[in-house]
């Protein structure tokens, strides 16, 4: 189904219901450009860290627009055995939505940009027709504007009828404009003098001239009159001045206030659907979601926060539950059988042995998708698809159990392995963002750091390591790249070597890390002050989760209810093999928790908090890392 | 006639036409923003200095796409008495031509965008079917690494059929590859010794297998086989192996090397407009022209230079005729019967008395506009009747003449008093920029700069000043403003009582200037070996008039001939009135320049930079200023 600007409203409510009624929702998001940095290499280097990477598209990736937001409901029926799917695709614009109002700015990558209208992508859809919307702060100032003149107009009444332009500053009115002001004054005497005139239309006058009448009118008759401004077939604006008694006034300013508060929730726009995603609790499944999960933050929620761990902790409120199935398909026991891990070859893909293809039809009079003739890049054809994988997966999962389960659900305890890890696109050894903690620190103990002169091509490096056979390049910048070597032993030999080289230099991946902390800590204590002004600052914009005034939900509460052993669990261990999958005791712990959790919102916020607390403190980095590398083999491509 | 990507060289010899045989050209564009500033206002404070003019708008407009651009080519028909027009509606985006092009990225500004978007602005057009464009810069790059590779070719062979990805280092063959690349030069032996196979198509592979191969191949047959990649039906890519002879070879190398020449004049795309209008030395029109100006160099001839004085050296080489119609429509004789010199406005008014509607008809298989149903915001509409404008102005100069005439020529003295002044907005005393020497300096004496604590509104500058009468207000920023007061003796009264002042600083419009001035020198002190630095970049990057291959004008023929008196000369002046213009002797002076000027363009060129040389020192700015602001009467409204 599509939605645009102008049906948005009348279809909000059958969003919310599908949020509401889903066992699982798919998302995905399509952007105006990918990267603005200097190369897509620079960009996603293979030995970034989790930390790095997310600076990186921060940086470079957020100035783009996330145009067209694709989402998917899926709803299991169990007496057909098949999903219901409910496919929304909307069309996004940050369109002004008046005067004084952020007038948005956003970059356009022409390759995407083509791409995109390559696959007829329909731009005139998205910048005629977009829907709005605000991030939580943009929402707040324009309630508290809304609130400040509401408690003005209902006060002392001198401001009910200030101009929509007012600015905060009388004007003098100059020489030239005393005589017209002056005139409109003995009219408006006139039609409050007699008792039959009801209304005094003027003629159509400059934007000076009327904001000179608001001023005088405000000022020399507070009660009494009600004065707007109209605008003639011919577009040129007049004030019509009506005489009220206080009762017509305080109607007609309810009037106003009503469609005010209406235009407010208008401009909020599409973050309602953000934030009824984020309360529903849900799981979300998207296919490499990183940057769409950032830019859906970054755009309906909150500008990113400095730094990654709060990222996490923000991206915890927006979405309690995620599942990347390009993490999923990429880990075993899929990794194996699963070739080509691009969204479209993984759909193909899992339409075949061993896996079956999923049962979905789509909900009555919402539009079905046909896998046979792609759709691909349209984000709701794309959400769908996403939503095909996760289903194809989640029931192969299940062929391992005794008895085999042919249907997993989406609340199942064989997934949850793979929750809230987002894939990290071409790193060679870190295969996911962590979002419960901190990230996996692989030893790369083969790996050297090496300077160069900025000359220097690939083959240079090959030739300079010609003697330690093959060797794996990832370019930092023009003057340096990571180079691994094949025996971790060559490592120390290497810089041994180049000890006295002049032209290069040659450094341990530790010794790298190192000097670079130690330079991190240096600056810190150079700008000391700049740094505790920043902290302040950052404290101050503390992610708090979105609650609607209406509906309260226990958006944490899966997070909170299923932490116990999850830090020893990792995404489906080779080693072990898919033998230890079936256990009955994995099907009895699918438990039904959303129905559970149902509490005040209050409650609920505190509760989650304190456990996050908890969370982040609870282990240190060590610990969990040199298990979770151990436990979790890391896919050979990306 | 609307020009896209798809009919665009089908059309360019038409557009050429057009352009060679017209009397003068109209121009306007579209963007997708108009400034990324801080405000409105802060971008265009009422006593800007040209130069600061041209810096704000360089850093806060120039990151948007020019992405619509109307030509109108209009052509006196003595006999009918008439114009004849012919309308081009261009759309233009930077498609990337192949995968080493550059990837453009370009700003949206919201309220631009919904603004083009209300007026029917068709944004699938200009991203699916927009025409591409280089700037010199970008072509003589890629004619250099085409040179390049042509060379190479013709050479030893040995690079005839390097792969289309090559990077510049050989890549080792890895172990796991080596078996692959064995058996495809098996196969290449096998089908180099039998007579009976022309050719061998290998199964489709992975790109980097393909690298090995072309890489492999080149070294090993560098004569006697022809490699390409084709693609399957299902776009998975092979490569094909022919056995050739030399002279096949040959012919299919040529055949290649016309397909890429033919790729890279596509790829300079609209840039040949912009130069076959550089040098038809037409006089082109524009309405409010500044940013039109300042996007079309940008985007189309080089980066816009530091400095405001080579920015206009560059704009003559670009357009060496200008005429502003808005500047036109704001001075004598016509700006005391015009009230609204805005586009639309303008063109209503000029059908009226004491103006005459143009007689204007489409050229045969041209579209005509109905300026009744505007389709305003159309750059090829809004060149249109900006054209309308000038005829109708210049006509109306006409009848100042003794004998009155009813056609004044796009080449009359009349009109010559604004030839490239481009309007400056909202400049309350410096009404243009002129290209053809220095600015004016007006002399400021009542106006005051005022520093204060950055709580101020405009109200708390009223009353520091009431004592003084009128003043009106220019913000700069936050904390800073210019307060221009009624008269002159009253500045230095402000300054004096405001000594001990604690809260806000108030000192004379001069005193500013000098202080800014001293700062700058102190700067450039400090700073002065990266100031060289950038000198010598800046020297590097002088514009150099575009010269093409088969077409030589003389691009600056007319500012040559047209100098002596042009000093003397200003726009038609109020004082004098419009007595002084019915002189027989303009008439007389009417020269068809253009014919007369075919010339080597090396001559030509070097006449043109010296002229420029002496033009741009002959006269101190003091001398010209004073007694242009005498001659020249300032607009009341911009």
């Amino acid at each position: 189904m599509e939605i645009i600007r102008n049906n948005f409203k009348d279809h909000l409510n059958k969003v919310y219901e599908a949020i509401e009624e889903a066992d699982f929702l798919a998302i995905d998001g399509e952007f105006s450009g990918i990267s603005d940095g200097p190369s897509v290499s620079a960009l996603t280097n293979g030995f970034d860290t989790p930390e790095e990477r997310y600076q990186k598209l921060k940086k470079h990736s957020m100035d783009f627009l996330l145009f067209q937001f694709g989402l998917c409901t899926f709803k299991y029926d169990p007496t057909e055995a098949k999903y219901i799917m409910k496919s929304f695709n909307f069309y996004i614009f940050p369109k002004p939505f008046n005067r004084t109002s952020p007038d948005v700015k956003f970059v356009c990558q022409s390759s995407s940009i083509d791409f995109l209208a390559n696959q007829g992508f329909d731009f005139n859809k998205v910048f005629r027709n977009g829907i709005p919307y605000l991030n939580q702060e943009e929402e707040r100032q324009l309630r508290e504007q809304y609130d400040e003149k509401r408690s003005q107009a209902n006060g002392a009444g001198t401001l009910s009828y200030i101009s929509p332009n007012a600015t905060k500053c009388p004007v003098t009115i100059p020489e030239d404009q005393k005589k017209f002001i002056e005139k409109v004054v003995e009219r408006i005497e006139d039609l409050l003098q007699k008792e039959e005139n009801k209304s005094l239309a003027l003629e159509p006058c400059t934007g000076f001239q009327r904001k000179l009448i608001y001023q005088t009118l405000s000022w020399k008759y507070p009660k009494g009159i009600h004065v707007e401004t109209l605008e003639t077939e011919k577009k040129e604006r007049y004030i019509v001045i009506n005489k009220v008694d206080e009762e017509e006034r305080k109607r007609r300013e309810q009037e106003k206030q009503a469609k005010e508060l209406e235009e407010l929730n208008d401009a909020v726009g599409f973050s309602r659907v953000i934030h009824a995603i984020a309360n529903s609790g849900k799981l979300v499944v998207v296919h490499n979601m990183l940057l769409d999960v950032m830019h859906t933050i970054h755009q309906f929620y909150c500008p990113l926060p400095e730094d990654l761990n709060e990222f996490k902790e923000v991206t915890t409120c927006v979405f309690p539950r995620l599942l990347d199935t390009k993490l999923m398909s990429s880990t075993q026991p899929f990794k194996d059988i699963i070739n080509n891990t691009s969204l479209a070859e993984l759909e193909k893909r899992l339409k075949e042995m061993p896996f079956n293809p999923p049962k979905v039809d789509s909900a009555e009079g919402f539009p079905s998708y046909n896998t046979a003739s792609e759709q691909l890049h349209e984000a709701g054809y794309d959400a769908y698809i996403t939503g095909l994988c996760f289903i194809s997966m989640a029931n192969f999962l299940g062929s391992f159990l005794s008895p085999p389960k042919n249907h997993v659900s989406a609340r199942s305890k064989l997934i949850e392995p793979f929750f809230n890890k987002l894939f990290l696109m071409r790193v060679m050894d870190i295969p996911y963002l962590n979002l419960e903690g901190p990230d996996l620190q692989p030893k790369r103990d083969h790996v050297l750091h090496v300077t160069f002169p900025k000359e220097w091509k690939t083959s240079d490096l090959y030739q300079l390591f010609s003697a330690f056979g093959n060797i794996q390049v990832s370019w930092i910048d023009d003057t340096s790249a990571f180079v691994s070597l094949n025996q971790p032993e060559q490592v120390q030999i290497a810089v041994n070597t180049s000890r006295y080289a002049e032209s290069y230099r040659i450094q341990t991946y530790a010794e790298y890390v190192e000097k670079k902390h130690e330079e991190k800590q240096a600056k810190r204590k150079l700008t000391e002050d700049s740094w505790k002004e920043m902290e302040r600052k950052r404290l101050k914009t503390q992610c708090t989760p979105y609650v609607p005034q209406n509906r309260y939900y226990c958006v944490n509460s899966f997070t909170a209810t299923s932490t116990t052993g999850k830090r020893s669990m990792s995404p489906i261990q080779e080693e072990t093999g898919s033998d230890d999958m079936g256990e009955g005791e994995v099907q009895d712990a699918e438990l039904d928790l959303t129905d559970s959790c149902v509490e005040s919102a209050s409650e609920g916020k505190k509760k989650v908090k304190k456990f996050k607390k908890v969370k982040m403190e609870q282990a240190p980095p060590g610990n969990i890392t040199s298990s979770s590398t151990e436990l979790f083999e890391v896919p050979d491509t990306w």
